[in-house]
């Protein structure tokens, strides 16, 4: 076992809701130590992300906090304002996805936080890039994934523009910040210095999209399409057997051929239409129509045996359910347990990725509201009868361990 | 400007086609210096992603392999051994998302390469864990779509399971590939100790999905359902105008009752059906019918000047055409040009991140197939006649950059 590459980090997580809380999730994962701090009832999707028996911890909140300590802080608070000066001082890394006008209200902006730790790294998370006419426009996810061209790859293979029923740009943002604010970390490593560091939702995911679906206009002045027209294909669906849907991917000649054979149309090899795999593209309708014909006649089961024993590139189409059931996950052990102390046992999921350091995996299930407000407060060097204070002034708060035990 | 912070990092990029060079496009815009290693033919999506004029150059392939070099050399060919193991033992990383036979047959696996370079970092993108049963399947996009349960996100909200028009795992898997090489060069920084680490798809995006859509199932034991319902509701999608579609999101009261009066409904700010949020959850269908059919009846701009200073969350619903001509991204200067010396003019776009270092853009197209192989092998004290030498036994190739002015 080896240290985790971040053990020793402070971050000081001013972030709620999917797109921040996402990001700090793997600087946690990374042995970070995440400060959450929390208002009065706590980040929205303790709620919002599903039910819980307490009602305080929903299965996203669970999945999004693990190995996060939780400081429950009213911000607005006179008294709270020196406590956050101190927390800052010892904070390696402020990440936020507030509004910047409230951020400069708090003293929390760049230039306020900088002034106490000079070589601090902000990440902002914002909506919009913040010298461009949307900077004060509010975003949430479904605004981005319309605004950056997400729904338009649906328009643009079957007419109806649509959203990805998945927070799916608070995802690929909250990695944007990740990996900003670790290439931040090597910037201090080498120089010494801080930085704050801007990132805007709506810019990432245009660039995000574009990278892939720029298409011909990429080449300036061209009049070609947008799009990349192999991927925008509507043929190009997961296909339904008789007893459910299976991915079947064929591309090349021996992939296809195997395919042929497993359908019994073994002529298909050597007729022109379908023998190499230009005729293929050129007869694309017409290969995979006969394709979904001949597999809706018999079991997903039945199809994903030939296709393994003869190399043609497939899987099961997982509904949430099979996938936490497959066997793959399990014989690579991807899924534990993790004892909470107010909802009982958890599933949980391991890191994904393996290292030949074989980091150490952290394990501390996600926090109630203010959970840590005491040792947080006293790892400041806080004397018990100032904590007492603060949370008597109404400060800060947040339930200890035994009251989270009696819900 | 200040330097960026990969400058002096030496990548060996083993990568083809998406997910590789996707990652490899961060290590290369954050100023790390990628050598691309390319076949006789080069990387498939040269062609594979779009069309251009010399056949070369996708608009995909621009995309994701700008600030790279090219070097063309055939691995399999007995004078490129020696010539593989010199750019080994300069490299601090070596990526790849060849298969793990491919990589032992040709000495690149982390045995081979950490005997030459013990401190080097070794990044192997794969399909599935090399622990379990799937070990040895390939995995193509589609299939790890499926399989994940990304394709049942659609199957969950309105019945059928769907790929997602965009290499959506690739580019996602791609980002998490950047985090782990990211914290192992933190680790490298720390310990001066190199690693290996394996990055397989599958388990990524069930990591991926699952953290959102879990649902009950996080529970040990409950026979609760999975999924987020709130964002797995059909309801919630585009709206369709009069001429287009935009985006809109009026969660709070405040927003809701601003639609309101927009729509000439304010007798919904007291109606008990639609007051608060959460009767306006409870009559979901009727909410939404209501608002749906109203904007129906205006133009797009119509909605989004009123939304706009009524503050309502509202934006375009972007085509890509809209999206490259939209006014934030203009005011931002969010596109760039870039001159390709066999495309002509790119339309290339700028780091989507600001930082107040203010890190320098690299801005060199794309490369040609071996563009760069003469430079690469000068840079590893090669003199001219043993370059030549080699180019003559067909163990590196690659055009020049004047035989690429000419196609």
């Amino acid at each position: 076992m080896s240290q985790l590459p971040l053990k020793g980090i402070k971050v000081l997580d001013l972030t709620s809701v999917i797109v921040g809380p996402v990001a700090t999730r793997w600087l946690a994962d990374y042995g970070a130590d995440v400060i959450k701090v929390e208002p009065e009832g706590g980040d929205l999707i303790r709620t919002l992300g599903g039910v819980s028996s307490s009602g305080r911890f929903s299965p996203k909140y669970l999945n999004f906090n693990r190995n996060k300590r939780s400081l429950g802080i009213d911000l607005k608070h006179p008294e709270a304002q020196a406590l956050m000066r101190d927390l800052i001082a010892q904070s390696d890394i402020v990440i936020t996805n507030m509004r910047h006008n409230a951020l400069v209200k708090l003293g929390l902006d760049y230039a306020s936080v900088s002034a106490i730790r000079p070589d601090v790294i902000h990440c902002s998370i914002v909506g919009f890039d913040q010298r461009g006419p949307y900077a004060g426009k509010p975003a949430y996810d479904t605004i981005v994934q319309g605004a950056s061209g997400f729904a338009d790859t649906f328009a643009r293979m079957e007419g109806t523009p649509r959203y990805v029923p998945l927070t799916i740009t608070d995802h690929i943002v909250g990695f944007i910040a990740v990996q900003m604010v670790l290439l931040a970390l090597l910037h201090r490593r080498m120089t010494g210095e801080g930085q704050s560091i801007e990132v805007p939702m709506f810019e990432n995911m245009a660039d995000f999209i574009l990278s892939e679906h720029m298409g011909q206009k990429v080449f300036t002045g061209s009049d070609g399409p947008t799009g990349d027209l192999r991927i925008l294909n509507p043929l190009t669906q997961p296909i339904r057997t008789s007893d459910g849907y299976i991915c079947v991917s064929a591309n090349t000649d021996k992939q296809a051929f195997a395919l042929f054979d497993a359908i019994d149309r073994p002529d298909m090899k050597t007729d022109p239409r379908f023998s190499s795999v230009s005729a293929r593209l050129k007869n694309i309708d017409l290969y995979l129509s006969t394709r979904d014909a001949a597999l809706a006649r018999q079991t997903s089961a039945h199809w994903l045996e030939i296709f393994d024993r003869t190399d043609v590139p497939a899987m099961p189409c997982h509904t949430f359910e099979s996938l936490m059931a497959d066997d793959q996950l399990s014989a690579v052990e991807f899924f534990d347990t993790l004892d909470h102390p107010v909802e009982g046992r958890l599933t949980d999921m391991r890191l994904p990725n393996r290292t030949s350091k074989n980091w150490e995996k952290p394990s501390v299930p996600a926090p109630d509201i203010g959970q840590d407000t005491d040792q947080v407060l006293r790892d400041l060097g806080y004397p018990d009868n100032r904590i007492a204070a603060l949370r008597q002034a109404g400060a800060v708060f947040g339930r200890n361990a035994e009251e989270s035990h009696n819900g």
